[in-house]
Formats: C-alpha cells, sequence, structure tokens
C-alpha cells in the first residue's frame, strides 16, 4: 500500500505511527547521530501492538503481569522512547526525548535497563533481545503454573531486525523457544531487507519463515504499513500454540529520500530530507512538536490497561496474606528469611564431615539446600547436567507438560542459555542460574556482559575451571577466563576452595540484587580446608587469613580454588624450615577489593614475601602482589603462563609447575 | 540395517569400519576416559569417504590440493587418530594411538592443529569445525579462481554432530556457505539423537534438513552404516552446485550395550562391554591388535591419492618458475619482499603530512597499501564495511560469479566471520582479516581463542575502540576487551596511536606466521604523534620512547592508541611547570614484554611516577606500573573503572576524567 491510500485510509493511526516517526527525526537531528530508518519503518506495527495489544499501564511500569515489549533491534531506540513518551511513561519526557545520546539522559543511543520504566532490557549488541526474550517467555509460563493465570498471564513481544536473525544466538533462542513451545512469544521480524552494508541478499538468503517452522515456529506475516493486516497477524499469532514469528515487510526509512536504503538505516539528519520527509507524512507541525489530538489518542492508549491493571490487583488481594508476602518477596528478589540459617547448618555440617569432593558437587550440595528453601530459583545446564551438578533432586524439569518444573535442559547453547538465564532474572519474580564449562564462557560472553551492564543478578556456574580437567585438553581449559570475567565491572567471580566457601559464595550470589555472579568451580575433588565452623560468611569479605603463621611471618600465600590445597601444603613445608607462612584464601577478588583499607591491610600487610597460586594467567593478580602494599622484589606467582595440555591433571599439574614445591622454592628464592 | 546384516553383505567394509571401532575402544579403555561413541557411530561414514572420496595422500599431509577432513564434533578425535593412523600418515603411530590423552602425546583430547598431519584445524568447542571449514571453502573457492583448476580442485568434508548443529555460530556458517553458494563444502551431520543430557529431543526438535534447505544448502540423506547408501549420498553431495548437507541417520556406540544412550557418548571403558562389543563386531584381535588384511586394505586407501599428488605436482611445474615461487611464497606464509619498502614509504609520507585520521582509517591507508602487493589477502566486515574501514579500492567481492573478489561481506556474524578467518589462514595460500566493533569481540571470542591456540595469523581488525565511539554508549563501549585480548595466551593486540603506528602494526600481523592479531582502532580522528620518519618498525619493539624529557626525567606517561594524545598534551603542561616528562607509547603490550631486559629498562627506568593512560580497565597496566622497576607509590592510572555512556565523546573523556588535566593532577600529587 502506497504512503498516500495508508494516509487517507487510515488517517488517525497515520498520524499516530507519524508522531514516532518525526520524533525519531527529530531526536537523531538533534543528537545528529543515532539510528533513524529502524523506527519509521517499524512504527505502523508498533502503533498496532501498543495501541490494539499490549497489555501495560504507563502509570505503573513495573506492573509484574503486564506484557513485556523488547525492541531486539536496540539501535533503533527512538521507536521505544517514542513510544514511551507518548503513551505518558513519566519518567520519558519530551525533555529525555530531546536530550537522546546526551550525557546524563535516559535516551541512551541504544536502550539501558535501569534508565526508564518500559526499558525491560538492554538491547543493542544484535541477537540479545531476542534470545534474552525467551527467558521472559519462560518466567512468564513459569509463573502462570506457580500462581495461576489470574495472576501472571502475559505475552512477550519482540521487534528483531534482520541483524538479530543473522547472529548466531537467534538461532539458540528459537531452537530453545521452539522445543519449550512457548506460545506466549512472539517475535515481530522488520524484514526491511536493509543492513549496513546494502541489501541482506548481500550477505543472506535464508527463508526465515523456513528457518522458524523448521524449529518448531508457526509463521505469520503481515504488511508492515497496514494496520488491519498487522492487527490480524498479531491476533492469530496470540492465539497460536507455539511461538510465533511474524515477518512485517516494512520499508526502511518510509518516506524519505533514504527509503530502502542502507542510508536509511543511520542517522538522517540532514534538514531537506528531514522537511521533505514531514511533507509525505503530512505532518506540518515543528520540530518535537505533537499535535494535542494525537497527544491525546496516544495517551488514552497509554492508559488503556488501567482497569485491567486494577483488576489485576483485586486479584492479587484475593490471594492469602501469606501468598501475597511470597508474591511480593520474590518479585522484589529478597531471599527467604531462613536460608542463612541453612548455609550456616550446612557449613557447619560440611566443616564437621570434611568430605574432599570438588567444588562442582560442593556447588550441588548448596543447592540442594538452597533449592527446597528459594522455591523461585530456575536452573540449567547447557548439555552437562551431571558435569555442572546444576540438578538437584526436587526442581523438576520445567517442559511443555510440566511447567511447574525448575530445570531447563537448555542444549547445547551456551549464549542463547546465559541470554535466557538473565531474561528470567529480568522478569522478576524468579532467580535464574546455569552451567557450562568454565572455557566456554567464551560463547555466553556477550549475555553475560550484558549481566553486568544491566546489574542483574544472574548465576553463570561455570565447571571444570583449570588445567585441572585434564584430558580433555587445551580447547577445555581456562587459562584466560578468569581474567575475563574480572576485568568485567559489576561481575563478582567466586572461586571457593571447598563446599564451605562455595555454600558462602552460593549465599552471596542470591542475596546481592544487581550484580550477576560467576561459579567457577572444580573437575577435581579437593579437600576441606575450612576446619574451624565460623557463623560469619567470611567469602563476603572476598579474601581472608585461612591459615596464620605459626611464628614470624615471612610469607604470605595468596590462592583460589582448587589452589588453597596447595598453598597450605606449601605452608606446612615452609613451616616446618622454620617459615612462617600465612594462607589467604581468596574466593572472590572483586569483593576483597571493595573492603575498607584496614581490612585489606590486615589480610595482606607489608612487609612478608607474596606468593600468588592460582592455574591461570597472571594478570589480575599484580594487583594484590606488587601493588596493595606488596612489592615486585618480594613477589611471585605460580600459575599458567600459556595454553594447557592434554593428560590427567596431576600430570599436567606436575608439569606446569603448579605444586607445592615449587611455590616453597620460590618463596626461599625471594627470602 | 542390522549389523548381522551389514557384517555379512559388506564384510570387508565391515572389518574396516570395526578397526576404527576397536581402536577407539582400546584408546578410551587404556585412557580410562574420552569419547568413544562417536567414532564408533560414524567409523561406517568416515571409512567410505577415505575409500573412496577423499582426495588425499597420507605420505604427503601438506600438499595443498587435497581434499581437507574437518572433524567439528572434536571429542570424537579418535575416529581421526584412527583414520589417521590406518591410512599411514607418519606420525601418528600406533604408540601415539596407546598414548590418547596424556601428556606429551600428539592424540590430545581433542584434535589440536599442528599436533599431527591431517589435523586441519583444532575443534571440540562445538561449532567451531563446521564454522571454520566454511573459511576453507572460501579459500578453495578463490585459490581455484585464482590457480585455475589444475592445481587448487578440492572439497572440504566436515563431520558435525548434533551439538555442533545447536550451537548458534553453525548457522552463521550455514547462512554465510548457503550465500556464497559453496558448492564443494560438504557436511555430514551424525544424526545420533542422543547428547550428554539424553536424547536431542530434550532441548531440540529443529528439522535440521529444513533449516539447512532454508539457507540455500542441498540436502541428502542415508543410513550411516550401509556403506553403499553412503557412497551414494555423498557422490551426489559432490555433484549439488550448493553446499550440502548428508543427515547420516547412525546410532551412537554402534554394536555396544550403550548403544543409543548418553552413556555412549563418553568414555566406554568396562572391560565386560568392550568384550561384548568385539564379539558383536566379530573382532577377535588383542587391544590395539590390526590384522595384517585390514592394515593393509587401509594403507592401500592412504596410498590412493599418490598418483593424484604426483599428476598434480607435474602440472604445477607446467607453471612459470615466477608463478611457481609465488605460489610457494603464499603457501609458506612469507609476504612479498617489496612489502616492507612500501610500509616504509608510505611511514614516510604519513610523518610528513601528518594527517588527523582515526586509527581506523589509518588502518585503511595502510591496507591501500599492502593489498595490492600481498594479493593473498581476503578482507571482510560482520556488516560494518564503512565503519570499520576494511574494504580497499581494488579487492573486488568475492561472490559467486566473482571468486576472485577479496572482499567477503560475511553479514552480522561476527563469530561465523572470526571462524572463517581462521579457516582461511589455515587453508593456506591465503591471508585473512575481517571487521567489527570491538566490543563484539565478545561475539567472535571462541574463534579468536582458537586462532591463538592454533597459531594461525588471523588478523581481526577491531574499531571503535572505547568510549571514544561515543553516542552508542556502554553497549558499544568496550571496557574490559583489551585485557580480554591481552589476557590471552599468544595474541598480539596492537593499538596504535596513528598512521605511522598503524602501518607498522599491520606488517607486523602480516609478517607473522604463529600468532593472530587484534587491531584495535579509534572511531575518532587522532593527530599523527610520530613526527620523525623511523626507517625501523619501532612498534616492532611493542614500546618505544615517543616524546623525551627535556629536562630531569621525574615523570614516565605510558599510553596507547587514542590516549597517546593525551598523554602528549599532559606532557607539556608538565614540562611547562619544569617537571620533565617522557612518554612512552605502548602500541603492542606482548612484544614489548617479549623485549630484553635491558630495553625494558631503558624505555621502563625505575624512579619516575609512572602514570598510564588507557580509556579502558587498568587490569593489564599493574605489571607495568606497579612492576618491572615501578611502585605502588609513585603510581597512577587514568581510566575506566566501569562501564561507559551514552554522549558524545569529548564530553565521556571529560566526565571519566581521561584528560590531560587529570594526568597532570595526578602526577604532581605523586611527586
Amino acid at each position: 500500500m502506497d504512503i498516500a491510500t495508508l494516509r487517507s485510509r487510515h488517517h488517525d493511526h497515520w498520524m499516530r505511527a507519524a508522531a514516532i516517526r518525526t520524533l525519531t527525526l527529530d531526536a537523531v537531528a538533534a543528537a545528529n547521530s543515532g539510528h533513524s530508518g529502524m523506527p519509521m519503518g517499524m512504527a505502523d506495527v508498533a502503533t498496532v501492538l501498543f495501541e490494539k495489544h499490549m497489555k501495560f499501564d504507563a502509570a505503573d511500569p513495573q506492573w509484574p503481569d503486564r506484557d513485556r515489549f523488547i525492541l531486539s533491534a536496540g539501535h533503533g531506540s527512538m521507536l521505544l522512547y517514542s513510544l514511551l513518551h507518548l503513551t505518558g511513561y513519566a519518567d520519558m519526557t519530551l525533555e529525555q526525548i530531546r536530550n537522546f545520546r546526551q550525557w546524563g539522559a535516559i535516551t541512551a543511543g541504544h536502550p539501558e535497563y535501569g534508565h526508564a520504566g518500559g526499558i525491560e532490557t538492554t538491547t543493542g549488541p544484535l541477537g540479545q533481545g531476542i534470545a534474552t526474550s525467551v527467558g521472559f517467555a519462560i518466567a512468564e509460563e513459569s509463573l502462570r503454573a506457580r500462581w495461576g493465570k489470574k495472576i501472571i498471564d502475559h505475552y512477550t513481544y519482540v521487534i528483531a531486525g534482520d541483524g538479530c536473525l543473522m547472529e548466531g544466538v537467534s538461532q539458540e533462542a528459537i531452537g530453545l523457544a521452539g522445543r519449550l513451545q512457548l506460545s506466549k512469544l512472539i517475535v515481530m521480524w522488520d524484514n526491511n531487507g536493509i543492513t549496513i552494508d546494502g541489501k541482506v541478499s548481500l550477505s543472506d538468503v535464508t527463508d526465515q519463515k523456513a528457518r522458524f517452522a523448521a524449529s518448531g515456529w508457526d509463521v505469520f506475516e503481515c504488511d508492515g504499513h497496514d494496520p488491519d493486516d498487522i492487527d490480524r497477524a498479531i491476533t492469530a499469532a496470540k492465539a497460536s500454540p507455539r511461538p510465533a514469528l511474524i515477518d512485517c515487510v516494512t520499508n526502511i526509512a518510509l518516506g524519505s529520500s533514504a527509503q530502502d536504503t542502507s542510508k536509511g538505516h543511520g542517522a538522517l539528519t540532514d534538514a531537506q530530507l528531514i522537511a521533505d520527509t514531514r511533507t509525505v507524512y503530512g505532518w506540518d507541525h515543528h520540530d518535537f512538536d505533537i499535535p494535542a489530538d494525537i497527544r491525546d489518542q496516544w495517551a488514552a492508549i497509554g492508559r488503556r490497561g488501567a482497569s485491567d491493571r486494577a483488576e489485576w490487583d483485586i486479584r492479587l488481594r484475593t490471594l492469602s496474606d501469606a501468598k501475597q508476602a511470597e508474591f511480593a518477596r520474590q518479585f522484589a528478589g529478597d531471599m527467604p528469611k531462613r536460608l542463612s540459617a541453612a548455609i550456616r547448618a550446612l557449613k557447619k555440617q560440611v566443616t564437621e564431615t570434611a568430605p574432599k569432593v570438588a567444588t562442582r558437587k560442593a556447588s550441588e550440595m548448596a543447592l540442594e539446600v538452597i533449592n527446597p528453601i528459594v522455591s523461585e530459583t530456575i536452573g540449567g545446564s547447557a548439555d552437562l547436567t551431571g558435569s555442572n551438578n546444576t540438578k538437584t533432586a526436587d526442581m523438576g524439569v520445567f517442559d511443555i507438560e510440566s511447567r511447574k518444573g525448575r530445570y531447563v535442559y537448555y542444549g547445547i547453547r551456551e549464549h542463547g542459555m546465559a541470554a535466557a538465564i538473565n531474561g528470567i532474572a529480568l522478569h522478576g519474580g524468579l532467580r535464574a542460574y546455569g552451567g557450562t564449562f568454565m572455557a566456554f564462557t567464551d560463547y555466553a560472553r556477550p549475555a553475560m556482559r550484558l549481566a553486568a551492564l544491566m546489574g542483574v543478578p544472574s548465576v553463570f556456574v561455570m565447571t571444570h575451571d583449570s588445567i585441572g580437567l585434564g584430558e580433555d585438553g587445551p580447547t577445555h581449559q581456562p587459562v584466560e577466563h578468569l581474567a575475563i570475567s574480572r576485568a568485567t565491572p559489576n561481575t563478582w567471580v567466586f572461586r571457593p576452595a571447598d563446599a564451605v566457601e562455595a555454600a558462602e559464595a552460593w549465599e552471596l550470589a542470591l542475596t546481592t540484587k544487581r550484580t550477576p555472579s560467576v561459579m567457577a568451580l572444580s573437575r577435581q575433588n579437593l579437600p576441606t580446608v575450612r576446619r574451624t565452623h565460623s557463623q560469619k560468611n567470611l567469602t563476603a569479605q572476598g579474601a581472608y587469613v585461612l591459615e596464620e603463621a605459626t611464628r614470624k611471618r615471612q610469607v604470605i600465600l595468596m590462592a583460589t580454588g582448587s589452589e588453597v590445597e596447595i598453598a597450605l601444603k606449601a605452608r606446612e613445608l615452609l613451616e616446618a624450615q622454620g617459615i612462617g607462612t600465612r594462607v589467604v584464601s581468596v574466593p572472590c577478588m572483586e569483593i576483597f577489593a571493595q573492603q575498607d583499607e584496614s581490612y585489606r591491610k590486615k589480610v595482606l600487610p607489608a612487609g612478608p614475601v607474596r606468593i600468588a597460586i592460582e592455574a591461570a594467567c597472571r594478570m589480575p593478580w599484580d594487583r594484590w602482589l606488587l601493588g596493595e602494599r606488596g612489592s615486585e622484589k618480594k613477589a611471585a606467582f605460580v600459575g599458567m603462563t600459556g595454553f594447557g595440555a592434554s593428560a590427567p591433571a596431576e600430570r599436567l599439574y606436575q608439569e606446569f609447575g603448579i605444586t607445592a614445591e615449587a611455590v616453597v622454592e620460590k618463596a626461599k628464592a625471594l627470602l
């Protein structure tokens, strides 16, 4: 349908959509950067979605049962900001739109979670939105099963571009959603045929509808500018018993001279082009000026869900007080009060029995205590359940016929899993974790970074955390991955030394609301090194004195995880030779760095020789070896300098010189 | 077909395949670890492939025109090792097989490139093989167009498992290969329906054939145990004008009591199980014992290509001497002699004209010189051609009708691109690079790590390398990514400060044969800081004195890339206040670390205050600030401590305090 026909046949709709289009043009022009074409292309679809389908109340962006709208094509952020502004989200003022992409504004180049109500997740790195949306849809199914349709029953709508669908993670998302039959997930594909480099056909000939259908999706299509056709397609997609793709055939940068070109993808800032486009739209208003009648129409859309919201509130109040409190607790992300005591009891028991177990097993022991108490956990693994020890006895499997199940078989999809975990956490009401081998941090990285950037308490269970995994060899042996996660802002990297620290780490990972955690866990068995029970969570200090020198303290050994055992052995050897040696366990460097200086100084006083022991690269240790009152002349590192190798673990530790004897030798050389 | 029927109908084939199966059982049992089921399931397919189709000569594993065989399901490494041993690859002795997964053996848990002839690439992280194979197939098409069918004309065969196909990167590979119509790429899917966690159906319902067909592949299928049917399918796939998938329906751990179970995926080490399986196979021989007749049959297969190989040699010698020398040079990975002089000329010109350009543009200027001289380069970008500045004037586009084109539109597929770059480099005869935004290192990581592990000189052009990219915001602003690549062994991270260093970095990246390079390049314009021409490649020292103090040296400023300008400005301010200040440019920390201690000491003498300036996280700098004769009391870092933000670049530098003024302040506080 050409624009003239659209304008005349669907006048009100057209002008509502034009408000999005012109706000986009104005904001991008003001910022002199941004992406005009996508909002201009998808304005009709978004308008129909918000007008006729989205269940939301602009006055309460946190309403737990709202439909979720995820702009996977995050570069088209002005589409989202326009919608939020026009429908009346309080924080999305016109001033914010005017300050698009400026310092301090909530209108970042790409939508940033936490900046404003209605931004359900951070998007921009392509494919993340669609992959995260699978987590939202899992959360919705799970919560609906738990709380009933009267409390949770909503859709997750996604707008994805060609770029999102070319990213590999989209396949993982599609495969997972198709398998789990997440029928309330609806992806609207902005099929405009254009990428930055030119036409999509330059790099792809994929029949996307056939591809989605191949993974068990229902597929619909519509003219992405015809409101009736859009409405029909969304209605059909909602009724589908499977996740649904709507192929929305659109024109990028509709109505401008850059329409259907890669130029239209970017920032359209030319004044004449903008003026001409306004004329095509029949939009005769100043920059950022939305006439009152159109504002009113949009405002009505923004209030459309208010009565639904009120009725929902009444339904919620029909629940028992206890249930309401539980619902509120889970959506607030607070832990049940009895968790602490249970963790303490586990610690006490472990201290007494002193099992020799791998920390992946220790993690499972903690989860066996946690999961029955924290009913909102959803676990899973990327096809390594038996290796990651992520499935506890009572969880049940989350599946089509068992939505109350709490364990997701994510398949061989580390990236999709990590994004889904973020989505589950972002939805609210649930806590998610999932496992893979630590070397495959690489696969999950883009989603792990987003968790950190968004401040979402996802937990990534990364087992087989060093050469200690042995025979699988260097492809599977992380060397740089502790450094990678430690270099990432707002990420806690826990590397517990035994079952006590593992329990403490889990307590911290579940108690925080704003920081994702990486659990670095050993494949190999480790002794219990915490032999005295402490009520206090010592891991909450990041590092602490595990064993003190019995005589004048000449050496401090720092270690994490599987290497704490080596440090303790080295200490024995050194003490036997009359060299007083302290062992500091460092289960979480980031938390240690946040402690008071006085505490840090107490743990790492100036003077003694310092040796750090970790079967990984040295980079994160320099700060603690050479700095914080250390000195180059009295510091050494025992760890890895290159990639690992394939052999039994003990042999690898010997060959790479990560042994108590090597520690002793270095210590003596420095004394 | 049941085993009894197979054994009787195809006796010789059966026994040849049984040799693979029993070698696998024996090696896994000896190692007490490994993966038995996959080689047992795919032995028939592999046997037919090597017997009837693979063009290879076991006596010359480096023959440039050999068919490439890539075991994407790398955990089934014993399949590959068995094939190499049985066909007579010299280094793959029975002793090596006996030492499967042991220290010093070439038979690592997963196939490691460089360990033995016939291992074309390192696999194990799932999906990498299939994604890398796309690079092999691109290389073959490109070289065939350049050198003619008589010199290069071969297939790339891949065995991929369900795990490979679930990994997102496989979709990127499939999409790219389908678009480029890489007809000599043949993927044999080990469709055994089993993953580690259980049945594939536990996590996936994807119709793989429909999925491949949706991206322009031809699709075939066969009974993966019937040699006639396998032969028929491979023959058909070879004749296909498109890349081909063969759905090989197989039974994992065929013939054992663990057949068709997830138990069969792993290490079958039970003596009784092994004995029973041998009985089923009709294999009445000792461990590791292959009867002479079967050895002979396999040896004949290994020699099958010898005459092809000899004829190829004759054809090669029909080329002119110059062409033969060029062919040899390109396959040796040597650079043309005149490259150095051309780089020097560019440096001289740039020093004189002192352009103010972004280093991404500077990189392009270098490539404009390099690409006409080094005709074996293949460039590309993941849909950011105009931003990455990776396409030079004379390259032409690599496409179906233009195989001589040297630029690949990789699409929005950073991961698939990085793997393809590795594959092109591994094939030999070409050098590959490709671009994306540096923050999307995250997407490409698994392949970038493999490049480092394999020692392949891939070049990853990572532009928009800091908050300097401005308005796109924190999702697109790398903060930890320099640390990530620097923490990775055997990786050169270049962050040139201007067009001179960019040219030097490119020279180094192309000259090395064993190390991948990351080019960290600015979006924003930077002044030329190297104002005196030097014949010598100063970047080859990793770090060097860019500006010396004009009076007593009290401060040393270290910086890279866009922050060198800030260091120079700070130096001016400090010198103006009478504080002698040296500026050290550090274009490649890894190379600097490899210099003699005396040189390092000259560049970074003990004594002065040290400040490092880099718009990224501090972690990699502690070594040079606190260590190497530095001291905590006289060191500071000016850079990032968290994620970035969305705003114009200059504003961000101000707000995050990465300014000359901040440097001066810190320096004075430390003096």
